[in-house]
């Protein structure tokens, strides 16, 4: 059994002269309150604020970072949790939970490691390295842990020292859940919804026109003509707004954003509700209407997020036999430079506009995203996304954004979890990185170090919270 | 207020034996006169060797970097100085100095910052970081500064100990500005034209068919067959030539080099000069005609030059607003490998053919750059050309084309700027940068440490000067 | 004369705490056995075992990575021995070694010039630098040198410690060489054939006809029917794994891997073996060929290997002039998320199927390769492959894989070389650079030294002696 340790100067630079510099820097970021203004938390987890019951669903099965890594050495998706096992029976948490700590070794390097290291050490008070051998003890440990008071959503929402949280929610959702938690007397924080209406902008969306059919009924807008349409999605955003949203959210595949004639986009959209668009008709749609949404944002202030780039349900086999979210995501190269132009030339400059870019093809960095918001008022270059969240392709694009655009123009971090339990190991990790990046440019001359200390400040809370109006 | 400083280890790598041994190599560069084979300056600075009258314009309007960064933090181009305001009038130098001065902490980390402390400390004698509240003393003072007789272009021109300059220039241009300059006996200095025919290449070119006339006019060769076509850029090129000249600019968009047979051009060229091409014809054409610039090239030995994978006026808001040259440009992905197939096969290993290839999409540096100038006789890799112009920026180029090239096969630095003011800063940092990525191999005992600072050299002066013959 | 050194710490990192680290990391795994499970030797050298019998063939003509670099600085393929002078005759060794000697220089920084100098120094006893001056002396003791008995090939793989070696064969091949090897009582290393089908999957390989009559020939069976020929493949696959192979090998352009069905796979074919077959017709017919050979892969248990992005002759000129690979090749940009689609959702998650990813457009590290093996548990990242070779190249592949899909994914180093006495030299390099990438993570505190180390004897030895098999 190796001891489980946790280095006050984990991810800082090895070069003394930087540590000592991004200490400094990281001592006055480590515990600034947490912005977190896009993410995939449950709501019910703070309506219900129950105890996590399973170590081996919170961190195994629950985390599809973790699931992909057990998958790649082998672990088939039913000893992870996530389908029945062949036989028809599902694994037990406790023989979930001995796979992650078989294949402990193989995260070696990931962040993935680093978080759980962090959860495991800091708020379930492991002090042994999982391993195949003490995988039954530290089961029942965490198992035990996890009942206690101090872990439950709501304590962890103070122990995190949250500022405000945000949910994704489709554009038909009632957001009944959201407003049961407001009104709750005894909840003291803020969980916000986020407006991500994929599932009724993108004609390829298996369910776009049983969506339609929603929207109508929750927006009391007739969806069988084009303009009911708009005025469904005008009014889902201010209903998205009285419930405290402040931004929305596209990931829809997107290979244009010219608009169309008023005529083009109402004969397009009845073929595309009736199920009859051709693959072009569907591309011309997508920017068509990611257009539109450029357009509701410049007027209703809500702020635009961009993520493209994905092969969703990638993996055919598990997508036909476990249906979807189970065939994970893969990226591909993107062009925001083409595609974006006819958008960004029409609301890049409007007073209001707001649109935050995200990629996980890191190639764009130095070429399309950092000239973009070095240019336009209105954008800004996200935070690292999946793949890219890692502390070295963080540091990747610190540097290619930084020195294109400057530091200012990128959002601050954006943890995108679906791990509550994890907000404050990624948090930690991105401000860790975030003051070893500035250390370095101090160590060089090329900033002052109160002018770095200054930047780290508005990158891990100030400029979040801004920018995101939370 | 706080001191404006230039430290003197300032780029150079923060571990102190790399740092030790960068400043030993830095110490042989620091001070080589600087060569500048591209760029775009204004023959007029050294004819007139007038004052620069206004800091704002000096600094801000007139540095297209500086612009972009402003506006991306939402200063309207009317309060840069780069067209009235929306009033009608036009913001006073004073008024566009303070915008500069208030967004001063958003340039940090970008190169433009560490070329303006350099040109405000080094050449203006500032010694307060500039800020808003500072903003009209720092004027009054630089105002004034510029008025120094030390501060005029040809001043300048010793100061930086300018071993050569160049402008860049249309086919069509009459070169008298540069005659005069030449028959003047009190310029001690020499500044080259550069040939940069686009105008009369790109059959998409706005003006396409009036350069064409007036090509005619000025090589006496009639334009209205191919053949008159071709005599009239070969007699260009001689007058070019006569005139200085030792290298041509290519920027026309590109997806093919191959040839045209003599029909096919000829028809090609006969439906472009009567406005009739159409987009395929017109790609074809640009391909075809740079191959014909390369031919010319291999035979009259002007180093040619290739700028690719920009789009120009790429705000189309700004650029139907306020015309061409407003609405910047953005980079996009480029494909070398097989774009330039027809045309490196063809001449890459002529003796006497010499072409740069500059880009600004980083990928192409390990992919495609350093593999076809590690091969071609006649092909160099030209330095981080805009987006990419930045310390970590040029640290990586080197990186990517050090290894797959070695050193020799790239051009040395070149500034490519449209500021007479920044070419001392321009060199020196690219200088300390070079110095830093040697230093790295010294210290891991890839080179020794007189091989290293050879190398610098070579990369600093020998190479730019004997590669562009200059 | 330049004393010529081989520092013992040359290649680990700058900074101290960092090369302390490394040094441990690399003490374990500098003498581990070597694998080499993919490389391109000729068996005739181990059959023969005859002296190397000149230092220019041997360091310059037969290296396609100097040849290249050479040829860049100016050398004519005549002086390098490649092929005959324009007058006729051939170069001598004395003369192509002396044009090495000259152009030493213009080798700095590249890992040609690091595995060169570990080869004269450790194996050739050379203690002077390179020079023209000292050109002919060094090359007399070197000719010298190669005569004595434990630089022959044999004795270079006992040195070497070598483990297995492996060639890449035609599908067509008779494999006797490897045979009388493998019977030879006084051999005692271990030499296997690799299975390359490219010249009979790619129906635009310019003997693609005859090599289907071959393939008759040697397998007996009829490849005038798609059955027969399907048979034909299966059948050679079967001698070539009795010949001890253990993987397979496809370097054919590919832009998809959907397989077609049966009638339009025998249409298809039909039209390709009588040299019929459209553009698109080779495209789909490769794509469909590929995913019948990870279709036999899953089956047969030989691991697939995939080098794609490659334009062969790419040097049109010299295709034309000196015939087939002296035009040298170069990468492109590669799509492996989309191509390979099809075929890894099919075979990525079955049991036995093991696909190695190799690439030389780096950008698909974070963005695909990563990605696709940190999900599909039959898939690995290769090793840096030609291009991306060099020290720093592999640091950005080790940080880019390792933190997206954990280091165990990665085959570890296989040195692909065309040069037996490189093998030392390059498995060096490899080791001392993935000592230094994890000797980072430790002194960052992201892993413990002794599973840094554990990870390093897994790169350097056991992942490849396990994944492919030998």
């Amino acid at each position: 059994m190796t001891a489980l340790t946790l280095h006050p100067d984990r991810l800082l630079p090895a070069d003394p002269e930087q540590r000592r510099l991004a200490r400094a820097i990281f001592a006055e970021i480590e515990h600034l309150p947490i912005v977190s203004p896009h993410g995939h938390l449950d709501v019910a987890l703070f309506v219900e604020d129950e105890p996590f019951a399973d170590p081996a669903h919170l961190f195994i099965t629950s985390d599809h970072y973790v699931v992909r890594l057990l998958h790649a050495q082998g672990v088939p998706v039913g000893d992870l949790g996530l389908v029945p096992r062949s036989g028809g029976e599902r694994a037990s948490g406790r023989e979930v939970w001995r796979q992650l700590c078989t294949h402990w070794g193989a995260l070696a390097g990931t962040p993935s490691r680093l978080w759980l290291e962090h959860e495991l050490y800091e708020l379930c008070d492991l002090r042994t390295v999982p391993s195949a051998d003490s995988a039954d003890e530290s089961y029942d440990a965490l198992t035990a842990r996890l009942q206690e008071d101090d872990l439950r959503p709501r304590a962890l929402y103070e122990r995190f020292g949250l500022d405000v949280l945000t949910t994704t929610d489709p554009a038909t959702a009632d957001l009944a859940m959201h407003a049961a938690l407001r009104n709750d007397p005894t909840w003291k924080g803020r969980l916000l919804p986020n407006f991500r209406p994929d599932g009724v902008l993108d004609p390829a969306h298996p369910q776009f026109i049983e969506n339609l059919a929603r929207l109508a009924e929750v927006s009391g807008s007739d969806t069988s003509s084009y303009r009911g349409y708009i005025a469904a999605l005008e009014d889902r955003r201010r209903f998205f707004q009285r419930n405290g949203a402040t931004a929305a959210d596209h990931g829809v595949p997107l290979t244009t954003t010219e608009r169309l004639s008023g005529s083009e986009a109402e004969a397009v959209y009845e073929r595309a509700r009736t199920g009859r668009a051709t693959g072009a008709e569907v591309e011309a749609f997508r920017g068509h209407m990611l257009d539109e949404m450029a357009r509701m944002s410049a007027e209703d202030g809500m702020v635009m997020q961009l993520h493209i780039g994905v092969a969703r349900d990638y993996d055919a086999l598990y997508a036909a036999t476990y249906g979807p979210d189970i065939g994970q995501d893969f990226p591909h190269a993107v062009d925001f430079t083409r595609t974006l132009r006819p958008l960004v030339s029409r609301y890049g400059n409007s007073d209001g506009f707001r649109m935050v870019l995200y990629t996980i093809d890191e190639t764009t960095y130095s070429r399309e995203i950092g000239p973009l918001v070095s240019y336009f008022p209105g954008l800004f270059a996200g935070p690292p996304w999946w793949f890219l969240d890692s502390p070295d392709a963080m540091t990747r694009a610190f540097v290619a954004l930084g020195e294109t655009a400057g530091i200012t123009k990128l959002t601050g971090f954006v943890d995108d979890t679906r791990s509550l339990f994890g907000i404050g190991a990624r948090h930690d990790v991105a401000r860790r990185v975030c003051a070893g990046y500035l250390a370095r440019l101090v160590a060089e001359h090329r900033l002052p170090l109160d002018e770095a200390t200054k930047l780290a400040v508005g990158y891990a809370y100030e400029r979040p919270k801004e920018l995101f109006k939370v």
